[in-house]
């Protein structure tokens, strides 16, 4: 290997090195840590987020990119990959004045507090003026990325899911939603009733914490390079493949929350504890891109977790850690159960059905406000309005509608949509992975390991080396296409509602 | 504030930063995560270490030293302080070829797998190559520190306490060994029998978990500061005043095994989340020594924890969380339990009054190591022999004498003899406090606060402004003094198994 391309890995480990510290940091910040220590953590925080900010934009940073540009071609794939996405991160940070840069984390650190009071207070009128403030910045941060005849709302788009834009959203979103809202309607008004109430039946914290173990191992995630605790949000957090952590929390009278979310979690980390072992010490080795993570999430969640077969392995194992009061409870009542579906109005208690749903609107709604100039005064009428025409309800105030993300607040815009890409990319693998096995038949067996293989080799080994449009194309031959997905909800609840659209 | 000394302070801050997010890093490392990620964290650990010695020994520090030198009458208390203890530790690190320092510690990594080794199988001629190495390292690498007519062992002790001496322990343990060890042949032939059979009644571990957390709020520490969990050897760390946190373990069949060490530890954590908040964001918010760090946990958890008073005081209410079999026991029955004394062979496992011995054998040990050229081969002859000699028992094996501690496969000789400061300094710490404040009165009535408040004033709040000899000549208007420890000792021990020396 050339001396160059050396020298730009070493650095990359030392960036790599910070950058795992502070996953040690943030998941003991997000799980023990007392909350008197906050100020001193965030000063940490701070401290060190701008030495791995000045790390990938140094000069030392640019000469390698430089050198290594000249050469690209020749680079082995993993030096590529790596040179790759650290010159788009040189260009995204180094574009922006640093003084604009600090203005907007201060502002968004503000708006963080400013949400959290008026959600609270059902208050938009206290939020709008500085989600104003927080829209005009992000605009003007994007603007001096702006290369001419783009779109900012483009770029945004990019930044959370390399290689997407408008135009591949638009036409994904339109097939779901001809789908997804008819689908809706007939739910609605189907005659079939299904009872979930025997889920809120009460399981203690000390046996939910032994299903959650049962749970994981049973689907393949390897305790012994994890650790599940609890947090007041789930989430995975890894900072090498023999070091993939997860979360959970714990309501006595809803097990089943925890139950999906230790499987949803568990598909962040079975991919991440699956990386190929060329890349477990660059930072190849975190996952391809939101989408592709929330892909496997989604994957071991919903479509093998709520399926008809899995309920029909897992209930009578499952039984030995329920109360008595479940004893009787059939695996089509579970199935049923945990696939109730109909209107709400809090995306992240929705379920399969109308999840992708919510995501349109906040997607639909982020377009507007960045292609039509919408006023932000006016984002309650057009959220209310969109959830009456896809949804069939209205939000009877703010905080159970447009204030109930925190993501804005965080001028986190062009995120949403990538929500809507886990299930989506997750139908899209799971048809290919019928053509090499019988998937069904393997849920059914409670053989998830077949499963994790197929989707080891195909997906997860790659970390991401890959962007997710050149994955999608090495797996299935195209790019996004809903209509898996399509197909994959219109079969699944006519057939458990009992309806044709 | 002259310039370089603001500079200089500012570059002591980022170097805490990074200690920080290490301790951060070990707290986890010590409690929850994967065993399998060892290797990834040993990399990281030794790439940060690497990164601080780097910054603490760096030709920018060398400047700092440089110019402050020149001022250093006119520096305000903190920055002078800093800057003594960075000098200080630059001299220290710089003196010594960094060659020699990478040797060393790879000699220690090889050592450590080799103890353990040994000891497992009793086998101390296995382990005695590698510790003439380890012996012959530490002599060279002090040597390249030594000063005119210096003692390399008076080096070694002074590193882990600043101060300390040959001729201080010398006379130090004379003075203990003249009182504790025809103390010990007293109570050893004394006709009073303790009964403490009935502390091994089981108490379940989450019960035991309940009297950590009670305990350790009712002795003061601040638990919306800290945290308590496991670990497989309980300790203390602390990143910040405000977050300060302890371990321990659990035995179900030995709750007063987690009882004392959460007394201990809270010592330790009570005595950093009270030091001032002048220097809360530098490094003397640490403890002034080793010495003065483990007279406040021996503080807490013998001249507090193992006195009639406490006992009175707490007896009834601990009774709440343990099981019947413990309804009937008095005060004065817990009392003498928790104070039953003896020979014994391990040092961890040893009672208030014989633990100096153990300590006594190890420094005596050591010392003829450096200043006598005792061969390694002799050590297991010469332990057994003073293990005779003090405590009147002989070891069966090297495993339960020689091989059973970990220090000297670190090299860390003149660490040992710290550990017989903690309740000596406490005991010249209490016989101020009793010129003050009616110290057995307050442990009777369990106010706590009233005894943590004097600790406070005289020593917590100074963190490691001050050596440990000035803080002594500040409290207790002398040094190092061994005769109200052995008053202490001979009063209590006379007492309770009713015999005269």
């Amino acid at each position: 290997m050339e001396q160059v391309a050396k020298d730009f890995n070493a650095y990359m480990d030392r960036i790599r090195m910070y950058n795992q510290l502070m996953g040690v940091a943030g998941f003991d910040a997000n799980t023990v840590a007392p909350k008197a220590g906050v100020a001193a953590r965030a000063k940490r925080q701070g401290f060190f987020s701008e030495k791995i900010f000045i790390m990938t934009t140094s000069d030392k940073m640019k000469g390698y990119l430089e050198a290594l540009e000249a050469i690209k071609d020749k680079l082995d794939p993993i030096t590529a990959a790596r040179y790759q996405k650290a010159k788009k991160n040189f260009d995204k940070n180094t574009k922006i004045p640093s003084q604009l840069v600090k203005e907007f984390s201060e502002l968004r650190a503000k708006a963080h507090v400013v949400w959290e009071q008026a959600r609270k207070n059902d208050d938009f009128d206290a939020f709008a003026p500085i989600l104003e403030q927080i829209v005009a910045k992000s605009k003007e941060m994007v603007g001096h990325r702006l290369e001419a005849g783009q779109e900012v709302y483009n770029v945004m788009l990019d930044d959370y899911e390399e290689g997407m834009n408008m135009e591949i959203y638009d036409k994904f979103f339109a097939e779901v939603r001809e789908v997804v809202v008819p689908l809706l309607k007939a739910v609605v008004s189907s005659k079939k009733q299904i009872d979930a109430g025997f889920m809120h039946a009460p399981v203690e914290k000390a046996m939910q914490e032994k299903i959650s173990t049962f749970t994981a191992e049973k689907i393949g995630y390897d305790l012994s390079r994890g650790y599940i605790t609890e947090s007041t949000h789930p989430f995975c957090s890894g900072t090498h493949k023999t070091d993939i952590r997860i979360t959970t929390r714990y309501d006595e009278r809803d097990f089943i929350s925890s139950f999906y979310s230790i499987l949803h979690e568990c598909g962040h980390a079975i991919y991440e504890q699956s990386t190929c072992d060329s890349i477990a010490e660059t930072e190849l080795s975190r996952g391809a891109s939101m989408g592709i993570h929330e892909s496997q999430s989604r994957f071991y969640e919903n479509v093998i977790g709520r399926s008809r077969g899995f309920w029909n392995y897992i209930a009578e194992e499952l039984k030995e850690y329920l109360p008595k009061s479940f004893g009787d409870i059939t695996p089509a009542q579970f199935y049923e159960a945990v696939n109730q579906a109909g209107p709400s109005l809090i995306r992240v208690e929705a379920d399969e059905l109308t999840y992708s749903l919510h995501i349109m609107i906040r997607y639909e709604i982020e377009r507007m406000l960045f292609m039509e100039n919408l006023p932000v005064r006016d984002l309650p009428k057009v959220w209310n309005a969109k959830y009456q025409e896809y949804l069939g309800i209205t939000p009877p105030n703010n905080a159970l509608g447009v204030l109930q993300d925190v993501h804005w607040s965080m001028g986190a815009f062009g995120y949403f949509p990538t929500y809507a890409l886990g299930t989506a990319y997750a139908s899209q693998f799971v048809a290919e992975m019928k053509k090499d096995l019988d998937f069904d038949a393997l849920v059914e067996k409670g053989d998830f390991a077949a499963i994790t293989k197929w989707m080891t080799d195909k997906i997860h080994r790659h970390g991401s080396i890959y962007t997710p449009g050149e994955l999608l194309q090495q797996v299935c031959g195209g790019g996004l296409d809903a209509s898996h997905y399509t197909a994959y909800l219109k079969e699944k609840f006519e057939a458990l509602y009992e309806v044709k659209i």
